[in-house]
């Protein structure tokens, strides 16, 4: 079921590092040793940054983990978190997916609470296999951090490939049957 | 030094209310009792939000406190956390005055990691008297808030009102000398 190829494409997704438990800047860190990764010092765009970072501007977006989990409580809806990075190629790959495609635009919009991060928040079960990017994990209106909604690599639980648009709508699917269900 | 009008003014300043230690909406609430307020119910604006939220669109905002506390860390700035709400006038007329002073627009860009939240955190000490908005709060690189960094009314240590920016300035200007003195 985890075939070389996969694992090993999985193996160049970016891992954020973890310092201590101090927050953490999510740099972009090339796992390929000897390349020397090019700065990744903030550019002074001043173009006005926006909260959806482009994974969708049509949607709302939590600006906080605080802000997310409030209102996924109070609405009764699953709280998505995507972590990404700006400038990890498979963030982009998957944003890119994401914000094109129709049906998860709507079930993001109606169902769900939505938090993108470039930053790790100190809550440890948004971790449960690490600080990669990109990584998405679903949280229920209880606030209770949904380990067993994953994607289908072994190694890396919440990752998901943007080539398989199928698996983050079909987790989406389930987390809204779960509402009717087990909540 | 504190006459009547300036306190009566401040009351009316909005709470931001504190429902135990859980992360907090800001809701707008009004003071004035037997006003009911109108509800603030999200509106679905499909305006991309900005990180600015109108407090600055050129200024590089951090999206949230962790990030900010990394960013002022390993920058050696102070950081500025303004703690506001999208629907309260007190705020918008603070952020209006903030947004249209060259002076401190320049200020916050060269010299200052920038946060501003319509939602409050969980670190109490951002909120050393009270979560009213608006309210500027100054943490140092060390990661010390700094509750000696205030504005001029008693009972609203953090409050400024919009007709007074010289205020915000001279208290940037002395975050900007504490760095060299006593940092």
């Amino acid at each position: 079921m985890f075939g070389n190829g996969s694992e090993s494409r999985l193996r160049d997704l970016e891992i954020m590092p973890g310092l201590l438990s101090a927050p953490v800047l999510l740099a972009a860190v090339s796992s390929s040793l000897g390349k020397p990764e090019t700065r990744t010092a903030p550019k002074p765009e001043r173009v006005p940054q926006t909260l959806s970072r482009g994974w969708g501007d049509e949607l709302i977006w939590a600006q906080t983990y605080e802000e997310a989990l409030y209102r996924a409580k109070s609405s009764t809806k699953f709280l998505m978190v995507i972590f990404h990075l700006e400038n990890c190629p498979h963030s982009s790959a998957l944003k890119k997916a994401f914000a094109e495609n129709k049906k998860i635009q709507k079930m993001a919009d109606e169902d769900f609470i939505l938090l993108n991060l470039v930053f790790e928040t100190t809550d440890k079960h948004l971790s449960p296999d690490g600080q990669y990017v990109p990584r998405i994990l679903f949280v229920d209106p209880s606030l209770t951090v949904r380990a067993d909604i994953t994607g289908r690599y072994a190694d890396r639980l919440y990752a998901y490939e943007p080539s398989d648009v199928g698996l983050p709508i079909s987790n989406m699917k389930k987390a809204k049957k779960l509402l009717k269900t087990e909540l």
